[in-house]
């Protein structure tokens, strides 16, 4: 792999254009695909053509590029995705059963909050959350929670890094940032209201392993002018520490969720009033 | 990327590296890797060496290898998974709610069943599949559903390629297997009872995209002595054009699912006996 060409090698270039498709560009042209990766258009088409031979790219009924299922397979065998996720799931179920709020899991990747699962239904708050889609550290639920338990290190380049502010409500200037960092980690919490929209408002927590460390977090978004936050916040709490109880056990055979969804989610036993976050 | 040794190409090597990990191995030493992969050792050294930089492999704490996160989230661009996915999850979510038993949705993928989402709740069947998993075509509801749709050739070449026995309920005789594949395209659903573990039996039907053509299978997964499949029947007929619906329709605001959720799945409509799926 170490043949180079234009400064970057053979399998540098590979990635460059499984990088130029996003969720905006989940198909391109060659030509489209060549510009978005930098690389001159021969170069393009002759990765392209490989790629398509090993399954890593396919061409759409549009007769577009687009990254291959098989590729997908293959990353989905990624396991720091996959454990959390096969613990986090039926957790996030009942939640969502409860709450009938989206919900979303996502976990600290460079210096941006990466999405790795996501239910909603039908009816709920559409925000730009997907899975596998990135969030800002400052101005998002899950992005403030990983980087409140962050190493100072990371804390300091991203606070100095000027962030972006996405609505007036943003939390930009670094001292009211650590501000909210400090909170979150004495509260265990974080509310971020019209951070990232002005139509919604989320509540993160910290998701823990088995150690104690936060690997991820979980959050909840609503739309703000339904918003009651603080009600929510005890059934998300007691989700995340249903996703670590669920890391250490493995699946439990326990009564079923359907039989008190919400008792179990607030109080992890039978009995609790629902109202309390169905109202 | 046409430089070649050993007969595969720079990206065909880094391709089989990748392939070497599953879900029975996820993490591997650079030694196993190459085992797995069939690739000297000195040659594995090199490639994953790369492919850490580019955070195509991780390093986990165990210091073993791993498909990396950045690899995932590339891939998780890909749309035929992605598009499907986001029509069909809240439709699950709702028969989760409805029925509480696994669901899953496959694609078809080369002469297996791919399997691109899965929900589930804590006390629910384990069985084999994860999202990322392959099943039989053969031996599964997504699997016979697929092939049931599939071109002849596909059909042709699977019935006479011999398909393994799983349990002694798995159909593996082609004369057998044809009206299995035939009664799916008559009435709509398949019934797997046992064909792929003794303790379980599935019901699959197929997803059809806006044009009609069949692009997915989706199916319930129950404990077999509890089972009443056809009661499910219903349920998952419906969910599966209530996706096909979402596919044409995009998100649809309608009143919450948890109104009157089982309706909503059995009938599309208010006021069903919510009996028919639950009791």
């Amino acid at each position: 792999m170490a043949a180079r060409s234009g400064g970057r090698s053979a399998l540098a270039r590979v990635v460059s254009v499984l990088e130029a498709f996003d969720a905006d560009n989940p198909s391109l042209t060659v030509n489209h695909l060549a510009r978005r990766s930098g690389l001159p258009v021969p170069t393009a088409h002759r990765i392209v053509g490989e790629m398509l031979k090993l399954g890593l790219l396919e061409r759409g009924a549009d007769r577009k590029l687009r990254v291959g299922l098989r590729l997908w397979e293959m990353a989905s065998v990624a396991p720091q995705a996959r454990e959390l996720r096969e613990a986090a799931v039926p957790v996030m179920e009942n939640l969502l059963t409860a709450n009938q709020q989206q919900t979303h899991l996502s976990v600290l990747e460079g210096s941006e909050a990466l999405v790795i699962e996501r239910l909603w239904g039908r009816n709920m708050v559409v925000n730009f959350t997907r899975a596998g889609g990135r969030h800002p550290l400052h101005a998002t639920t899950g992005g403030l929670v990983l980087l409140s338990h962050a190493d100072a290190e990371l804390q300091n380049s991203f606070l100095s890094s000027k962030p972006r502010a996405y609505t007036r409500y943003t939390p930009t200037d670094p001292s009211r940032l650590r501000r909210i960092l400090a909170g979150v980690r004495d509260q265990g919490y974080v509310v971020c209201d019209g951070y990232l929209s002005l139509e919604t408002v989320g509540i993160g927590v910290p998701v823990r392993s088995a150690t104690g460390e936060v690997i991820a977090a979980l959050s909840v978004v609503l739309l703000r002018r339904e918003a009651r936050p603080m009600m929510h916040v005890p059934a998300v709490m007691t989700a995340a520490r249903n996703i670590t109880r669920a890391l250490v056990q493995g699946p439990a055979r326990q009564r079923p969720p359907w039989f008190f969804p919400v008792a179990e989610i607030v109080a992890g036993a039978p009995g609790q009033p629902a109202a309390r976050v169905q109202a």
